[in-house]
């Protein structure tokens, strides 16, 4: 059986899940505490970080990106990135635009401080680093709304892994109540779209310990 | 023309201007001065970074890594990925270490501080970012001879990224006289076959107005 290796708040496990969901290949989950450093996750990868991928015949893959361009070429029948070059070059900017821009200024900063800090036994939140996520967040539901706006799904005419790596930063977020939706109208109905697929099931039912999450996160019509 | 906007102590654009090198893709070097926020440069990049690469049928490719892939998609007669699923997997996460942890670690904590401070008329180098980076560049150099001392190149038995994405960031901080070679011989027989490769020579030759290379940068016997 396919693993991943994972953790539930985990934006770039998240990604993961509804990309292996989307192809229609099954896998089992099991949560990897990475701060324990287990040498047999770290000879995986070095890196400690989730996911890791571990293919039915063996192979690990580690981080997000490399497993999501793994899962492109090992299974073509399905493309996330597109078909034509320039397609592909929009939906590669905008997911590295999520797991890079988003996440160091807006994920981080609230996810990070608020949640894994408890989890990892690192202190309170910084109330600085909150104040500076929710004001990137602002610009950056902007942006989502902007390309949501202009276009059918983010990078273009096809939903792919653009749409799931926001969606990924984005559910984590609003797991913490931290997205005020009636300010965002249109990055709300292309979330909506979003949560309505049944890849996105798995994450919808995702409970962690201490975090109690908004009424409407796993709603599809809030 | 193919044209690359750059800035020269930028390790995502010197990848890019190697593997361009090593494909054999004539291209032009344009500095781009990403602080001035030019409003044509956001248009092709809203995340206003170097590199981008602007396609000879007018196609801008913005990310270092995202303009890589497009690279190996558009001109597939030679692969810097590997042939292999697995090859490609571990040459990506190598990719992936070092422009993702090397970078955060090391090189923006040296060429960052000491040099783009400067230039951007930040203020002076912040000593503690300086000392950390020193501490980070001893464990990487030392996974990187790991590398290099129990394969071939990087990744495996044949060069590609993984190497050029590693060379890029070893060359900024040589440019800066911050690697101490004698501590990492197995590192500096990679690097010294990395440096007599034609492919590297335009990065040998860059010189950046009020920094003075040590005299073993260039030297292809240092």
């Amino acid at each position: 059986m396919r693993t991943l290796y994972h953790l539930p708040l985990c934006p770039f496990s998240r990604k993961v899940r509804v990309v292996l969901a989307e192809r229609k290949l099954p896998f089992e989950l099991k949560v990897e505490k990475v701060w324990e450093r287990r040498p047999e996750y770290l000879e995986m990868n070095p890196a400690a970080t989730v996911p890791v991928l571990v293919e039915q015949n063996g192979l690990p893959i580690p981080d997000s990106s490399v497993i999501c361009e793994y899962l492109e070429e090992a299974y073509p029948d399905i493309s996330l990135l597109g078909r034509s070059l320039a397609e592909r070059v929009e939906t590669r900017r905008l997911a590295a635009w999520f797991d890079g821009r988003f996440y160091q200024e807006v994920t981080k900063n609230l996810v990070g401080e608020k949640y894994l800090k408890r989890l990892l036994g690192r202190g309170n939140p910084d109330a600085t680093a909150i104040r500076t996520g929710f004001t990137s967040l602002r610009y950056h539901m902007e942006y989502l709304g902007y390309l949501a706006d202009t276009r059918k799904w983010l990078a273009g005419a096809a939903i792919g892994l653009a749409d799931f790596a926001a969606a990924a930063h984005v559910s984590c977020l609003d797991f913490g109540g931290d997205i005020d939706w009636e300010k965002f109208p249109a990055a709300r109905d292309w979330y909506a779209r979003i949560k309505s697929r049944p890849s996105f099931r798995g994450i919808l039912a995702d409970r962690v310990p201490g975090i109690i999450p908004p009424a409407h996160y796993a709603d599809l019509d809030f």
